[in-house]
């Protein structure tokens, strides 16, 4: 298993490797660690080499050494759509300004007391390896040398260890940041605001890695919160179960993570939210633990498991989740299809869902918009990809929406729902585009946000935003959006696509690229967020559908559950959490 | 559409009718109302004969007029099994014992001046008719003239009047019990205890009883909360749908009791439980209205509806909940079945559940116990039954355990579906029964309450107590509830099914049959009830699958929630409800 003290193994960047890298993600190793007057690393912890995240992204962007080069092409058509832009590379680590750290010694003091001095780390290469999460803005900021959304310390405590940790960061008034992964989108891990405390340290469940229990006879299985996805399915695959459950940023996130932020799962329409597919938890909170969750299903009052999921980390600290798992499918089959356009793609969508419904409707379903469509023609320069689109072209179809649908069971299973499945999207236009196409987004769908690591080094704006809605207003909220970030934004490439389904409504997940402007990068998406957050709720979309509150959304959440709303959770979380140390910055908006 | 001061329709009761019942269900018509001491009407309420809950079940018991005849093998098998017992009638309502209301004169006022005098009612009919659940306890106690859970007045407000009547019981220091169909079965709508309050009214929601909006898109309908069951499929077929929630209750109880209390739902395999199907609820609360739920799935923050869901009644009144809705199926399939034994069944069960899983399994899943099998051939003297028995008796099925299972939707998915779960069937065991079955299960799903009344007539206890597990603790469970009741009760029938089917478990309900102690009926089953409770819980056991807290479960919420689950409770009840008037003798146990 792995631990926050093993040493770097291959997958954390090594000095040659860093040296090989395209686009100078490199990771806080000690060889470029600087002496300059930020640096503030003191203690035991000031000499150790090790990343306290090992295997984790690179420290101002996503896989080490992954971003791909973008072809001619692609580059030419984002010139001729977005303008010309500069190359805009990160900093190297070295330059990186981090504040010194706040933490008092009598706290770090305490903390060794009940840690050990290896795990709590206040040296430069731990506090930047925990320094925000993955959205754009924060990746905006660490390539800029911007490191002061780091922590103070990083503490790696034992679950057993979690309450006493907790006491003494209330006695000390030092706020808590849980951090799973590190890839929030909305600045769910961002230790920028101490929330008036007097010190903020990153608790990373490194150490909580374990599979805990698989009952096969129930079919749920009792993770560590700090498992990361292919760690979760190794173990499960071992045993023939999968959980199924495939984030895009599946490959560094936690189980802590998913159930914090009531992530979907790109297979959500057959396997379920993490939200569906949790049974029970356990969450430290500083007045106690929160065992959550009994048997299938219960009617013994209002649903305390429920307000536990997507906590974010503000009442406590998730460390075991019980999910359901599944034996491994026998059988897959994922294809391509090409539907007329959205409106057309959408109706096939909701039949699917309606008619068909979960268990016999695909398990992924995924519909680009005709934008998305385009993107994805151009940026795959594969063979499978041209002849795709020739097919198209000959039956006049310019590019028509892109689908994706994915089936997993019983052979028999299979066959039987792709072929309701077929009758339904070919009465609603769809051309089977064939099995590569499949075959091409299951390899590439954890890829993009090494896409957007090439993307930013060439001088673009590139963020993603999402929403869920109901099938009645998805078409009119789609062009919303899209007319929003164009008056915001200016030259502005919108790509969509829908998935997720629900019998109601399905989410939408957009990407937005644009020049960035270098003068006021973060005002610039600051603003077209906002707006674009407007435009959702004023359109009947909520706040989020997968990615969370954060810091990011927090404004917005009382549009989402109303004044009383907000007064429940702020209820909830004083009873947890009554100093409010829990990751003050999110979530909940200051009160007013 | 009906409403509180409609006058008294064909389903409700009339002298004539009322006479006619063969066992003393006789409804509380002003015609045999009492001028004794008890009577407590005043003011313009006192001289109308309407029955404040037009249709609703009989005033200590279940359908009126409708408790089915013994037949004389079934009361030898009863006396062989239980040992003779006397007959029991009820008292005549003339003889019924009812407190003077406690509601004072400036209180009804004030309510006067805000609803109308018609909408406060205090005399005896109306007080009668929301006099308590219809637990067996409740009947025990109504059946021996012992009114004294009735509430000192019943309001009938319209729903934007709520906001007003629950601001003017803050100010006068009045409990309110809000009140749908008067049918919890674990004293959820107890006027007895008052928490300490001045007085305390039921809150009889019966003119919230429209269907207020059908989103065909998005297959969502936004329901009143008064309206009850056969109201609610009568509205959605008319345009061509269904809500497929069909609890045992369902010809009395209400979309808002659903929802308050977490029902499931005979078809809750396939449709769902009413947690599943709900998207949106209103609830107006002593500090102001929670509107929550919003597109079909969010990831902003804590399931809040979650809170509202469940919440029987303690932080403010349901006015309005948006379900899911379906078409009406085209094809409809039901069947019987016989399995070897529990455990095989169980074990078939589980098949169904994990390998075919929700969607492709069976849209109903039931299976019966040994003893409730022996129970149902005894109970339905049917030919098909008698057939049922010769064909399994040949096969040396003694008698087995007999499982119901239903399919809905389209044919071709009914026909793959029924293919897919014959051969589970088969491969467990599985002897066809045909449909002439599963067609008696449908005619007889909500009859049961009626048996009740005949046998409460004839000196039993009869009560009904339910719970759900993971499959592998199932089988150790339904022996251990078994022993728990024949030790607390001696002599004693214990019938038992599974159904509910979910991924990792499924429900256990249970109905035990005793001879009844004349000398302290609620003493004996008190008793018994602490003791299953308790092995339930020790078990593995939830608390209770769907009927929810109630007070009958309150004191052992803790063992399912935990201390700081409680906290988290009271810390949410307090912020809606900072005056503690809403419902207070449920859910919650008294803090210690």
């Amino acid at each position: 298993m792995r631990s926050g003290t093993e040493p770097d193994g291959a997958d954390a960047g090594t000095p040659d490797r860093a040296t090989a890298r395209p686009s100078g993600r490199d990771r806080p190793d000690a060889t470029d660690r600087p002496a300059g007057p930020e640096w503030s690393g003191t203690g035991p912890g000031t000499g150790d080499t090790t990343p306290a995240r090992p295997g984790g992204p690179a420290w101002n962007g996503w896989e080490p050494g992954a971003a791909p080069a973008l072809s001619a092409p692609a580059r030419r058509v984002l010139a001729r759509l977005l303008g010309a832009t500069e190359d805009t590379p990160s900093v190297p680590v070295s330059e990186v300004r981090l504040p010194a750290s706040a933490l008092p010694a009598d706290t770090r003091r305490r903390l060794v007391e009940l840690l050990g001095a290896e795990h709590v780390r206040t040296d430069r290469a731990a506090r930047l390896a925990h320094a925000g999460g993955r959205s754009y803005l924060d990746l905006v900021r660490l390539r800029a040398g911007d490191a002061s959304a780091a922590p103070d310390a990083v503490l790696t405590p034992a679950a057993d260890q979690l309450q006493a940790v907790l006491a003494t960061c209330v006695d000390t008034d030092t706020a808590v940041v849980p951090y799973g992964g590190g890839t929030s989108v909305v600045g769910g891990v961002s230790g920028a605001h101490r929330g008036g405390h007097a010190a903020l340290v990153a608790l990373d469940l490194s150490r909580l890695d374990r599979l805990v229990a698989l009952d096969e006879t129930a079919q749920t299985a009792t993770f560590g919160a700090g498992m990361r996805g292919p760690d979760v399915e190794r173990a499960l695959a071992h045993r023939g179960y999968t959980l199924g459950h495939f984030p895009q940023s599946y490959r560094y996130s936690t189980v802590g993570g998913w159930v914090a932020t009531r992530s979907a799962g790109q297979a959500s329409t057959g396997y379920g939210r993490i939200d569906e597919l949790v049974h029970a938890v356990r969450c430290v909170t500083p007045t106690g633990e929160l065992v959550l969750g009994r048997g299938p299903a219960s009617a013994a009052g209002p649903d305390l498991l429920g307000l536990a999921v997507g906590s974010e980390g503000t009442l406590g600290v998730l460390t075991e989740a019980t999910l359901a798992v599944r034996r491994i499918p026998p059988h897959r089959r994922y294809e391509g299809w090409s539907l007329p356009d959205l409106r057309a793609g959408l109706d096939a969508l909701r039949e699917l869902a309606q008619r068909l419904g979960p268990g016999l409707a695909p398990d992924v379903c995924r519909l680009s918009d005709a934008d998305e469509t385009r993107s994805t023609f151009l940026l795959s320069g594969s063979l499978s990809t041209r002849l795709a689109r020739g097919y198209l072209a000959a039956r006049g179809r310019h590019p028509g929406c892109l689908a994706i649908f994915g089936w997993e069971g019983e052979p028999d299973q299979v066959a039987f729902r792709h072929r309701a499945a077929t009758r339904v999207l070919r009465a609603h236009g769809g051309l089977p585009l064939g099995a590569a196409a499949g075959r091409s987004w299951l390899h590439g769908r954890f890829a993009a946000p090494n896409l957007r690591d090439t993307l930013l080094d060439h001088g673009l704006l590139v963020e993603t935003l999402e929403t869920a809605a109901d099938f009645g207003a998805l078409p009119s909220l789609h062009a919303r959006i899209r007319r929003s970030l164009r008056d915001s934004l200016g030259r502005v490439m919108v790509l969509s696509h829908v998935s997720h389904l629900y019998r109601s409504g399905a989410s939408l997940y957009v990407t937005v690229l644009a020049a960035r402007d270098p003068a006021d990068p973060v005002g610039q998406w600051t603003a077209a967020k906002r707006a674009v957050t407007e435009t959702i709720l004023a359109g009947g979309g909520t706040l989020t559908h997968h990615h969370a509150v954060g810091a990011d959304h927090r404004d917005f959440l009382g549009a989402e559950v109303g004044t009383a709303g907000l007064a429940l959770l702020r209820a909830v979380k004083a009873t947890m959490d009554p100093t409010g140390i829990m990751n003050p910055a999110v979530l909940l908006p200051p009160a007013s």
